[in-house]
Order: structure tokens, then sequence, then C-alpha cells
């Protein structure tokens, strides 16, 4: 063997090493091979999906550009970025599309920090914020919760000359937990303005009207902000990937710099373009997802489960008080073909987070839990 | 004005804010607004797209798919990885999804430089190595061509301590270059063990069958080896944003590390599967294109210009002796409805890049070079 077939047993930097590559919902697919099951019989509620699909002008208008996929899309997704400026009463030239909103924070990341910096986030938050500032080589400051929230004041408390950037997400998950437009403004307030803040709304859809506030004003009043947002959860277009970032002039430069090219595809700019106006569709998630809400925290009071109130489309939920309750009751769930989420990865050992399905499937989902739990 | 509100004009490293965002070839729409055409008379011939368009299989698989794209797309690319596998004849475990090949290009140079490090390209390569290596932060070594063609001892030669990763596209774009088996594989052998090589076949389809390698044999015998393959170029499917690269565990590892969560889409997966076994698609292509390489080269003669001979499905061609000439020619042939690629930003300004396409398109191309030439 030549001495160059040495094989080398790590490549990368140690903070590339580093990295837990992301675990996501597993695929009905998989579950079916690995458990026996059949497709069609499985429930997924672990991804946060929209259970009622998409809207029927965004199949349209992925029908219509099939053949356009043969070419590469418009690298300055310019006809959605028109569509969202007038939505959203921004600039065009504030929007920055990403390939799902997770894109919109990795750029985040990669423009704004470097192995020098920190980068700030909530314990029990999404977990792409560990990975996009693990995946710079920066330094972590996980701020501990207020009740499975956001401590604000904490994260205030918390910023040293390292830090650079900080993510809150509102509505957060995997907890579901809310802050207030009057905090989260005094938030925004404080925060030096060198440091910059990224505000992730991909549940923003979500939340109850009366809690709803203009973060797009914040947008204007504050060039450290960026608020990013996904056409993956409400509008049920997951698996195109595409979400946007809207921030002032000198941040969306730095994010379009390290922008890969062509990172969202003509058929997710398609079908975001014509999902954007369907505005019944919204409003059939949001009440689809309430009446789950309901449907499940009923459930889970009859259970003598604890969870925590969501402004998401998901709930967390306790399933035991041992460190291996989720995985045990994630895996007598998954043999009763319900996908729900673990969340030991977020530290949550001893809880589940279940998406918020149609009825019959969070129908399904309880009988599972149920079942689980009269045996056990 | 409070004082946060004091706008910085300048975000992120000075790195980042030396990236130039890529500039891809002008869109149909795009061009049709700027210079009020009809957008089913402009002929796209800047971005290497196939003009026969994707297999039909691909399209009924997308059909097929269509709804599925509400849920996340499989992060595992299991069924796209297993029929790459077997075609292959690499275990499924070595090979990594992304978002077209570009995505594996940027996932190497993050995986493995730092900005304690060095990467390597030729000069007139692919943009996006500059683009990966300015991405991180890391130095250049861009290592002159010889007769526009990569120079390999002169890379060999070019190797320092900070070295850790070489670029090399074969056949090369945007120069339709081709480097031989022998020339390749023996730079292979001379490569440090320690630094890793992304062999780009982006165009490996377009080549003449008497040229072609086995570069699986290649990944089975160097573990610095990473091979990149594209569906945007031969298999018509640019817009799906999908590719793979393959190579041995260890390297495949960290690829997946910075590889970002679900970075390949539902209908690009289903559509890369499908496509993968029309072999008569890409026979057609590779037919369409040799008539159409052999169209423009009878063309060039009759004008006097200068090309390169191109084992791709485009050729660069010379089109003045002052540095204007690219950026002339371009407009005049946009005017005239042909979108060709002016690659100043390469260092060649007085050359553009023409995709080959059908014998209608190439023959719209023409005319509109020779009404230009005939006119100036």
């Amino acid at each position: 063997m030549p001495e160059h077939q040495s094989t080398q047993a790590r490549w990368g930097a140690d903070y590339v090493q580093a990295i837990s590559p992301y675990v996501g919902g597993k695929p009905i697919a998989e579950v079916a091979r690995q458990f026996g099951l059949e497709p069609g019989r499985i429930v997924k509620l672990a991804s946060n999906e929209n259970p009622l699909g998409m809207s029927p002008r965004a199949k349209e208008a992925m029908l219509a550009a099939l053949s356009d996929s043969t070419r590469y899309p418009d690298n300055d997704g310019y006809a959605l970025k028109q569509a969202l400026a007038t939505r959203l009463g921004v600039p065009a030239a504030w929007i920055t599309l990403g390939h799902g909103s997770s894109d919109l924070l990795e750029m985040a990341a990669r423009a704004l920090l470097t192995d020098a910096d920190a980068g700030m986030y909530a314990r029990y938050s999404f977990i792409v914020y560990t990975q996009a500032v693990q995946g710079v080589g920066a330094q972590h400051q996980v701020v501990p919760d207020r009740a499975f929230a956001h401590d604000l004041p904490a994260m205030l408390a918390a910023i040293t000359p390292l830090t650079k950037l900080i993510f809150v997400a509102n509505p957060n998950n995997p907890t579901g937990t809310f802050l207030s437009a009057d905090e989260l403004h005094d938030f925004l307030r404080k925060v030096p303005p060198h440091i910059a803040v990224v505000l992730d709304e991909a549940y923003v859809e979500y939340t109850l009207p009366e809690l709803r506030y203009d973060s797009m004003a914040w947008v204007r009043e504050f060039p450290n902000l960026i608020v990013s947002r996904t056409f993956s959860k409400a509008y049920g277009l997951a698996g195109l990937r595409i979400g946007y970032g809207v921030a002032q002039p000198a941040l969306t430069d730095v994010l379009n710099r390290v922008r890969s090219a062509f990172n969202t595809s003509t058929l997710g700019q398609a079908a975001a373009l014509a999902a954007l106006d369907d505005h019944d569709f919204i409003e059939q998630a949001y009440a689809v997802n309430r009446a789950g809400q309901a449907q499940l925290a009923e459930a889970f009071d009859a259970l003598g489960l604890s969870y925590i109130p969501s402004q998401g489309n998901f709930v967390l939920v306790k399933v035991g008080a041992d460190d291996g309750a989720g995985a045990r009751v994630n895996l007598a769930l998954l043999r009763r073909g319900v996908i729900a989420r673990p969340v030991d990865n977020y530290g949550l050992p001893q809880w589940l987070r279940i998406s918020v399905g149609t009825e019959a499937e969070n129908a399904k989902c309880i009988a599972a839990l149920r079942a689980h739990f009269a045996e056990s």
C-alpha cells in the first residue's frame, strides 16, 4: 500500500469534528421500513408540518413551473421578493431568500461570526442555532431558560465583548413559549447596536391575533435586526425549502455575500409566490391548529401529563419523570405508527414534542399514548 | 434618534466583505424586462443547461411527488443514495447529497479549511471555488493555467504547509479543457495524503467516451479524494438544485457535519432518482451537444473567431482583442434576444462562454454574432 493510502482518521478542524449533524423527524418511509408498517397508516407528528398540505394555488404554480426546472432558478428571486416586499411593506432590497429559514440562520452565523466571536441563544431553543454557531467555530453563549422560555434580561446580562449575534425565536421551538411584544421590543432597544439579532418567526402564523406585533416596524427601527420567516410551516411547503429574512441594507448585503448561489429552487420560488396570497388557507391552518391544541390538551390532562402551552403548531409534553421517558414513549408511539419528536438532543429527555395534526391524526396519537400508558 | 440607531456601515469580518456574490447567467424573464423582448423569443445559452429539458421520467416523478412537498425531505436521501450507490459501485455511506454540486464545493471548504489554511484552484476555473475559499476566510492559492487548462505540475509545486484543499475540474468550466486520465491519476498520487482534492465532474457526461476514466476507482484508491457531480447539466435538473459527492467515510463524515439540514428538496431527490436510469436521454443530450459543438465551431471559424475546443456543453470564444469585447458583444447579443455568458469576472474580458443549445438556438446565436460583426 503506497504511503498516501494511510487513511486519515479525522479531517477538518476540531470545531468541525464537534458538530452534531441535524437529526430531523423520521420520514414516514423510514419508519415503515424499520417497523414493518404500511406507510399509509403512519401518522407523522414530528416536524411541525401543516397537516392540511399546501395551498391548491401553490400546487398549480408548481405544475405550471415544472418544466422550468431545467433552467437555473432566478438567483435574485425577483418575483417572490417583489411580492414579499408589497406584502410586508419593506423594500425588496431588504429581503434575502433562503433555502428554508434555517438557511438564513446559517447565513447570519457565517456572515457575522468568526472563530474569535461568540453567538448567543437560549437553552431549549432551535438546535440549528447551536449548529450555526458551531459551524463557524465561534463560542456558544447558552442562556438558561425562565420556565422553558427565553430569559431576555439574562440574555442581555450575558452579553460580552465577544458577542456578535443573538438568536431569539418567537414563538420558540421546541417549547412553544411566547415573548410579548413589549418584552421583545425592550430587549431590542437594549441590545448594543453592533450586535445583530435574528428574530426567528418560523411559527408566527400560529400565534393568537391579540399577541401579534409588527416586526417589520422593528426592522425599520433597528439596523441590527434580521427577522426570519419560512414557508415550511403554516404554508405547508417544507419539502421545497424556502424561507426569507428581512433586514436593513447593510445587514442584507453581508447575508447575500455568504448566500450560496441559487440557494432557492425554481419550484420553491413559484410555490411560495402563489401561496403567499392564499389567506383562506392560512386561516384554515390556524383554526385546525387551535382545535388540535385543545384536543391534545384535553387528552394530556386526562392522562395526567403536563405540557407547555404553545403558540406554535406543536406541544411539548412531559411523558415521564425519568431521563429514559422520552425515548421509551417515542419508541412505543413509533411501534403504533405515530412519529413524534424526541427532544433529548435539546436537553429535554423526559419530554416529547408532538406536532398538531388533523383531528384524526391527533386522535391516533392520543390513542397510542393511552395504550402505552395503560400497558406500562 | 436613539444612540443604537446609528447605522453600522459594514457588518461581518473583512473576508466576508470581500466576497463577491455569484453572478449567474441572466434569467430569460429578466432579459425580457430589461430589453423589452418577448420571453418566448429569447434564447438562453448562458448557464450550460440542457436544451432538451429533462427526462420525461423525471417529470413524472415530480408529478407523483408534488403533494409530498408539504413534508420535509428525507434528510438522508435514502432512496437516491441507494440508487447512486448501485450505479456507481460504491457504498451508499460514501455519498453526500448536495443542493447542486456547488453545495459540495462549499461543504468541502467549510469542512476542511479554516482562516489559517489555504485552498488551491486553477486560474480560469469555476468561480465558486474562489467564493468557497473566501467564505471561510482562507487564503487563495490561484495557479496560472497552461493554455487555459489546469497546470497540474504547477499546482503540485504550489503546495505549501498551509494547503488543505485543492479544487480540480474535469472538464473545466469556463474553458472546456480536459485533463487526461493519466495526468490526473499521476497528480492524485503526488498530492500529499493530508490534503483533500475535490474533483469536480459537473460536465462528465459530455466528455468523449475514449477520454473517460473510472473516477470511482480513484475514490477507492485515494482517501483524500472527493468526486462531485451534478444533475444540473446533462440531466437537465438545474432548477431543482441537486448533486452529490463521493468520498471515503472519514471525509464523508465531515462533509455531513457541515451539511445544512434538508439541503436537498423532496422533488430534487425524486427527479434525480428517476432521471438516473434514463440512459437514452443522456445519450441524446450527448449527441445534441456534439452536433451543436460542430455547428458553433464552423460558424466561429467562418467569423474568424478563435475558441477553445471543449469537452463540456459550452464553448469559450474570443470575441475581440480589447478588454471591452466580452461586455460589448454580450450586450449586442442580449439586444438580439440571445443570452450568452460574459466571463470578465473570470479574468477573461475578451471572451464569451456560449452554452451549446439546440440546432435552432445555436443558429439564432450564430445569426446574432454575424449581424453584430457585420455592423461593427
